[in-house]
C-alpha cells in the first residue's frame, strides 16, 4: 500500500502571542516540525504541543532556525560555522530535552525559514547544519527540499534524508519552488491541491508553472496550519489521500490515528 | 581516604563578551557548572568549554537560570510553574545535546544567580525545578546549597542531592551565608580561605562570623574564576588540599588529571 | 461639559506574531500607550500604529515595561535602580523617535504589567520611574492608578500624574482593583460596565465587590483590546459616553474623531 | 589651522560583560560612537558612558546596527526596508533619549559592523538608513566610509555626510579598505599608524597596499580602543597630531579638553 508523511511547522507561538492552530494540524498531520526557541517557541508552549503530539502518535522533528525572534528566522544571516553547529545542536538538544519529558522523542531534523533556503544551495552552511546533527545523533533523520543540492550532500554525510514537496507551491521546470514573489507562486485551491499531491504521490510527476509534467519525488508533504484556509487545505488533503487509499504514515514509523 | 569536589562556574562569556577564564579553572576544579544560554553562555561558546571540560575530565553540570541575559540571571522573577519547569528542561536539554557533540554528559544540575538563591527557599520554585529534573533525567545530581530547604525537599522527592559550601563566603550561625551587602561576608585571604575548606572537609565544621563553630557538611566547594585573584585562590585551595592529603575528585566519579 | 479620556494598549505585536486589534481601538479610544519593545512591540509596527494615532488624533503615550518579552513584561522583576532609570528612558526615548517619525509626539507615560502593579505601592520603583520620566523629559505627564500612593509620590517629585480607573475590573473596599485570581474580579457584561464608568465619571463613585459605594476619582479610563468581546465592551463604553452627553478628550488635550 | 576628528566605538558593554577601556578613549577622542542596543549596549551603561561623554566635551553619535546580539552586528541579514528603517529610528530615539538625560545630544549616526559594510555599497539597505535619520531628524550627520558609493547618495538625499579613514587598515588601490581575511589588511605600528594619517590629513593622500599613493579625503579617523594596545595607537596618533599642530576637533563642533 502506498504511503505519504504530512509535515507542518507547529509550536511557533511565543511567550503571549499565539500563532497557528497546533490542535487542529496535530490530528491532520503525521509529523510535527517543532520551533526550538530561536526564530519562534518558548519552552513551556513547546513543551505542551510535544504532549500532544506524543498523545496524537504524531512523529516529532526539531525546526531549527537562524537565532532571530524578530525576524521569525525568515531573514538571511552569514553565522559563522562554530555558530551554526553550536545554534543547531543547542536547539536540537533542547528540543530532545522537552521531548523526553513529553514522553515522546525528536526523530527528524528540519531546517527553517531562511536557514532551510540557505542550505538547499549554500554548502557551506549546509556542512554545517549536517555536522551538527552528525555530533548529536547521527540517527536523526534530514527533511529536506526535494531535489535541492542539500539531499545528495546530506547523504554522502551518511544521514538518512527524507525529501519532501510543498503542497501549496507552484514548480518551476527545474523542479525549484515558483518564488513567493511571483504570480501563481501559491495555489489557492483545495481540490487542485489535493489532486496535484495525489498524482505527485502516485506517478513521482508534478505539473509546473508552465504546464509540463516533470519528476518529482517525494516522501513528504509540507503544509501549513498558519490560517484557517490552510488548516482546510491541509484536512482536505488528508481526506483525499484516505479516500484514495493511501496511508499517511510517518516516515519515522510513528503512526497518527 | 577523604575526597572533595570542587566547582566552578564556567562557559558565561556570550558572543563577542568574555568572562572568567575558563582554561585555568578546567585545571583547578573537579565539576563545572556550564551556563545554558539563558543567564549567559551562547552555543558555540559553550561546546567549546565542553570540549575542553571532557579533555580535562571535568565533571559537567547544567548551570540552569532565568531567562535575563541582561540581568545575568540575578535579578529575582516570579515565572510561572509552567514557565519555570519548561525553561529548565530546555536549557539542561541545550546543554545534554552540546555535551554529546563534545564527548562528555551532562552529570549534575546547579541553578545559577537568583534562581539558585530564591529556590534555597522557596518550595514553590524549588518544586517546579525539581520536576523539570526528573521529567528530563531523575538520575541527574541536583547541587545545592547545604543546609537549606531545598535539600530536604529535593531528597523527598527522590533526587540525589549534593551539598556546596562556598569556600569564600562567610557563614551566620544558622548556617546561612552571610548577605554580601555586609561588612565580612566575602573572605579575600586564600590562606585563611585554604584552612577554612580544609576543616570543613576534616572536621565538617566551620566558624561563623560570629567566631563559634557550627556544623557544616558539604560534598562540594564552589570556587569562583572571574577574576586573577578567584582563579589564584581556587589555585591555593587545590594545592592545599593535594598537600595535606585530600584527594580532588567529582562527586559524579569523572576524575580531573 | 463633562470630559473623560480612554486609554489602551496598542502596539503589542511583535515581529510575525499579532496582538489586539490597533485599529478598531485607534476609532475608540483618546490616549494609546504604545508598547516600546521591552515587554511587546517590535519598531516597524510601532511606527505603523503610531502613523495611524497621528491620523486619528489619538494621543500616544509611553508604555514602559521590564525588559522580558517571553513573559510579556508581566512577571515581577527587581532591577537595580540603575537598569530600571536606564531601562525606562531608554523606552521612553525609543518612542519619542518614532512619533517623531510618524509625525506626534509622546505625551505620557504609562508602566505596563508587572512594573505598573509594583511601582502602584514600591517606593524605590516608584522613584526610579519618576526619576527617568523626569530626566528625559519633565513635561510628559504620568499615568497612574487612581488611589495608589505612587500618585502623591509623583506629584511630590514635581511630575502631572493622571489617574486612572479600569473599566471592567471590581474594586476592593480601599479603593484597590480585586485580585484577578479572585472570582468576580473581572466584569463582563458591557451593559453594567458603562453604567459603572458612568457613574464614576459623573458622581466619582463606584461600587466596589462587596456592594458599598466608594470615592473614585479617575480622568482616564482603561480599556482593553485584545479580543474582540474587548473591543465590544470598549465601542459600547464610547457610544454610552456620547449618547449621555459626555465628551471623550485626552487629558493631553488632543481630540480624537 | 588644519583640524582633524578621531572617532571610536563606546559604550559596548552589555549587562555583566565589559569591552573595550571607554574612560581611557574619552580622554583621546572628539567623538564617541555609542552603541544603542542592538549589537551591544544596555540602557544603564549606555548612560554612563554618556554621561562621561558630556563631561569631557566628546561629540556623541549613535551607532546602530541589526538586532544581532548574539552576533555583535557583525553578520549579514536582509531585513525588510520596515524593519531597517524602524530598528534604525528606534536606535537613534533611544539614544538621544539618554542623552538628553545625561546632558548631551545626539549629532551624528554611524552604523555599525555588518550594516555599515552593507549600506556602503547596497543601495536598498543605505536607502532605509538614510530615510530613517531624515524621518528623525534630518539635520543629524550621516559618519559614513570615505569613497564608498553610500557618501554621495546620502548627499543626494539631503544630508550632511562626514567621511572616515581607517587608522589601522590598509587600503586598496581603488580606495577600498584590504579586507581583513587578507595579510597586512591590519597595521600594528603605532608610529606607521601616525605617519600614514599625517599624511591623510595634510595630503589628503594615502599609500596604499601595493605601495603606490591614492587620494583618500576625510573629516574623521576611526581609532579602536578594545585593547590595551588599541588604546596606545589611539593614544599616540592623538600625540602626533597635537605635537604636528594639528587641531582635535570634533565634526559636529564639539571639543574635548
Amino acid at each position: 500500500m502506498t504511503s505519504i508523511d504530512l509535515n507542518s511547522d507547529l509550536g511557533e507561538s511565543f511567550g503571549p502571542w499565539r500563532m497557528g492552530d497546533d490542535a487542529a494540524m496535530l490530528q491532520i498531520v503525521t509529523s510535527a516540525n517543532i520551533a526550538c526557541g530561536f526564530h519562534a517557541g518558548d519552552p513551556a508552549g513547546i513543551l505542551s504541543v510535544l504532549r500532544e503530539a506524543a498523545n496524537r502518535g504524531v512523529a516529532v522533528g526539531a525546526h531549527v532556525g537562524y537565532r532571530d525572534l524578530a525576524g521569525f528566522g525568515r531573514r538571511n544571516m552569514d553565522p559563522s560555522s562554530d555558530e551554526l553547529v553550536g545554534d543547531t545542536i543547542y536547539q536540537i538538544g533542547a528540543l530532545q530535552g522537552l521531548a523526553r519529558a513529553a514522553g515522546t522523542s525528536v526523530r527528524y531534523v528540519k531546517p527553517h525559514g531562511a536557514l532551510y533556503n540557505t542550505i538547499a544551495n549554500d554548502a557551506r552552511q549546509a556542512a554545517d547544519v549536517i555536522a551538527a546533527i552528525k555530533a548529536i545523533n547521527p540517527d536523526l533523520v534530514f527533511l529536506a527540499l526535494a531535489g535541492a543540492p542539500v539531499v545528495k550532500q546530506a547523504r554522502d554525510a551518511g544521514l538518512t534524508v527524507v525529501s519532501e514537496a510543498f503542497a501549496d507551491r507552484a514548480y518551476n521546470a527545474d523542479g525549484s519552488l515558483v518564488s513567493r514573489r511571483l504570480p501563481g507562486s501559491v495555489i489557492h485551491d483545495p481540490g487542485i491541491i489535493a489532486e496535484r499531491m495525489l498524482k505527485m504521490v502516485r506517478e513521482k510527476r508534478v505539473t509546473t508553472i508552465d504546464g509540463i509534467d516533470i519528476p518529482l519525488e517525494a516522501e513528504s508533504i509540507c503544509v501549513h496550519g498558519d490560517t484557517p484556509a490552510a488548516v482546510g487545505i491541509a484536512h482536505t488533503l488528508r481526506e483525499t489521500f484516505e479516500k484514495r487509499g493511501i496511508e499517511l504514515k510517518s516516515f519515522a514509523g510513528v503512526s497518527n490515528g
